[in-house]
């Protein structure tokens, strides 16, 4: 029995594998971490190996990408291809080339996860005598708790919850993770990150970036399914979870899922605002708006922003709300996760123009630059005693490392059987379960619409308690 | 009665006021916070106002200074002389010209205190009858608590303690002020300044310098009384006191008094170390040792460097160490006050190689450059959970700040009767009561050699338990 490990991907021709999957894998190789792995691709076309690897040199831009030759021909010779549909019949011809561990990636439309998934195992490729089977799957993850449930169902009925890898991308950001990092590693922060200390978090995902001929897929999906039901629930989970007693996938799993099961229900009504775009000036460039986009209903009512205010019912946030909020065709590209904290007694320096200074707030930004910043009160320089805004930074990369890709990261983690980074079904359903009440409650009624290049719709303010304001989207420090 | 407030600058051609003195007041003049002060110049020479005005305009510096011609004018023509020396008859004469508030300040040798105040007191200038009357003297405020205790006992016998205004000039800093304001205006950092999150503080006053032509002063007082008994002891009291609940001068005095009293007694012998400096290269450049200075006897047995450890008695900071240490002649100029925090538990990271990664350290930097840093840990980035320091960063100022010099903050504060950044008798008090036993000890023995240029004496180092260091003097982030 041949221990060698063999990945397939499913829907090897497609947009998902050319674009992020084979790059992701070549640099892999260029870090000497592939091993012995060998790369099957899979998908419909009669295409030869030759063939496939002459799709492969046309389709992976190498412009800008520091990888010697010698490394992508290395790469090039241990993908084959394989052409077949997602039948039974024909998925069994991979049999014979699978003498060892495998993997399937599945870079497939979300409609046929379920039935893919199915028909692996029906031809007996699930079967781990041979070596592990893992499967790998992408989100969505349905599009309500309902459908989630179903393909949860579906995948179990064959496999088995640890040999199915669920990717969030975002899990596999570097910085998402230095977060934990963060937390966990510096004596100083961690006693502070509770409610005694801190009164709001907001985690920001917003885009200049419009549907980019994705309606297809986003029209009638929006950005509360898209964007904050996966990667903003998981980030805050990150943020707000109880540091483990060690790092290991199920006891950090185990604690994501306490405070996904520890939020409390929330009333659309008050806790939950939608926008949509429409036409404005994005950076600078006349959008149109997202009634206009090609491919998208010129009545749909889909939401490009979403706004939640969630409360994460622990001894650690009682009270304190977290504030999620992500949006298309917005001012600026903001990815941040941001801990507000209290004011000190203000008695001390009510001589002082303290109330105008900013709180002091801990920031965790992936985009535009990846940084830890601490917004801080120090004196202004002068002969007053007075305080002003400094900010304590650190990028979190220079130009001397080399950073990972999320789906390097996360590649690689399947191959070393790592989950800690994919999502156990708990998370996806008990994340389905705070958005649901949501999703029902806008099935009526529209989104409020917002000018592109704005901050978004006005009524993502109306959470705020007095004297809290959302950061600004734009920020010359970033 | 006039209420136009006058500053009598007693050796106003004196070194201390050329220097310092005259150049802060003029800079104070730029920033139009002299209002209607009369400045009048006392020193034995038989000078006519016109003479001491030549003297200034050739004595003070004006290369570099951006101060406009006018501001110059205006400021010598609120300067009069007079000529006299520290006579009850001499200082009679200055009473005609004091129709209102007056500050006497000492710009004199440390010897001649007790006696100039006595004599200002007896020619009847302190009687506050007309306006206020201050005296401002600056350390050092005797060489022993015994000295210390007369010294302050004569000046009690004609002023009132709240006439007197002590000076540290540390404390006139703005970096030393603006520790104060970034421990009591950040939410986020205060709560884990005390022994259950922080293990050690560290200060530290290193200077590359010399005696440089001190030595008739310097020689047989030492580095102990020099610097550690009032500097850093002070910033010691900045360091650990507790929060006041306003911003007072007596509620701030009165929490530095409690640290002070609170510092446990401690054993000279494993407690404290002193070194002298012999010939080596400080900073590339050949030096005589300490012994061949000018003016020092060759057989001198005064500290160049002394270090200490101490222990804060209160429930923020008991069992922590604090150690202070300064000395002259040594690797680089480095000022400053360092909190390290414990480990997180490291079980967490048991699999990261955490355990050789700095500590967390928030750094107060005076020297050489002026910045605020906490040193973290975050991830390295790449594809391994590993962590590495990171430095998050804020410099005190910019170069569009207008940071006053100590001495300027020191006189305004005097001039608007503000006592914060002064020393109480108290403090100077329970300052000599923590060296004293030291003092004592050292009456014997000898300090240990230290090469010039070097980080200083290795007894240094005793104090230490395991795992912990001295932060090292050249650090290529400052």
């Amino acid at each position: 029995m041949s221990s060698q490990p063999t990945l397939v991907v499913l829907g090897a021709s497609g947009d998902l594998a050319v674009r992020l999957l084979f790059p992701a894998l070549l640099s892999l190789e260029f870090r000497e971490r592939l091993e012995d792995l060998k790369i099957i691709g899979y998908a419909r076309q009669e295409w030869s190996t030759d063939e496939f690897h002459e799709h492969l040199r046309a389709a992976i831009d190498m412009d800008g990408v520091d990888i010697d030759q010698k490394y992508f021909e290395r790469f090039i010779d241990r993908i084959e291809f394989h052409g077949g549909d997602i039948s039974v019949s024909a998925l069994k011809g991979l049999e014979p080339e699978l003498d060892g561990p495998a993997i399937f990636y599945l870079a497939l439309p979300p409609g046929v996860f379920a039935d893919a998934a199915e028909k692996i195992a029906q031809a007996g490729l699930a079967d781990q005598t041979k070596g592990y089977r893992r499967l790998v799957i992408e989100k969505p993850f349905g599009t309500d708790l309902e459908t989630a449930l179903e393909l949860n169902e579906q995948l179990h009925r064959y496999w088995r919850e640890d040999q199915i890898f669920r990717i969030d991308h975002f899990l596999g950001k570097e910085t998402v993770q230095n977060m934990l990092v963060f937390r966990f590693a510096n004596r100083f922060i961690e006693p502070v990150l509770n409610s005694g200390h801190v009164d709001e978090i907001q985690i920001t995902v917003a885009e200049t970036l419009g549907v980019e001929g994705r309606s297809h897929y986003y029209d009638g999906i929006g950005a509360l399914r898209d964007m904050v039901q996966n990667h903003l629930i998981q980030m805050m989970t990150f943020a707000t979870m109880e540091p483990p007693a060690l790092w290991e996938a199920e006891m950090i799993r185990d604690h994501k899922v306490e405070v996904l099961k520890s939020v409390h229900a929330m009333n659309p009504d008050t806790d939950a605002v939608r926008g949509q775009y429409s036409a404005g000036l994005v950076e600078g460039v006349p959008r149109v708006g997202y009634r206009q986009e090609p491919g998208v209903e010129p009545t749909s009512r889909t939401d490009t922003f979403a706004a939640v205010q969630l409360h994460v019912d622990t001894w650690r946030w009682e009270g304190i709300p977290v504030l999620l909020r992500s949006g298309k065709r917005l001012a600026a590209k903001a990815h941040e996760v941001v801990f507000r904290f209290r004011e000190p007694p203000t008695s001390l320096f009510r001589h002082t123009p303290l109330e105008h200074a900013e709180p002091n707030w801990l920031v965790f930004r992936m985009s535009p630059s990846e940084a830890t910043e601490l917004v801080v009160r120090t004196k202004q320089p002068g002969l007053e005693l007075e305080t002003r805004e400094s900010v304590l930074r650190a990028d979190y990369a220079t130009a001397d490392d080399h950073e990972a890709s999320a789906y390097e990261s996360l590649l690689l983690d399947v191959l070393e059987g790592d989950h800690t980074p994919f999502l156990r079904f708990d998370e996806v359903e008990w994340s389905w379960r705070i958005v649901d009440p949501i999703l029902k409650a806008w099935e009526h009624g529209a989104p409020e619409e917002y000018v592109g290049g704005s901050d978004g719709p006005a009524g993502q303010h109306r959470f705020l308690g007095p004297g809290h304001y959302w950061r600004p989207l734009l920020n010359p420090a970033k």
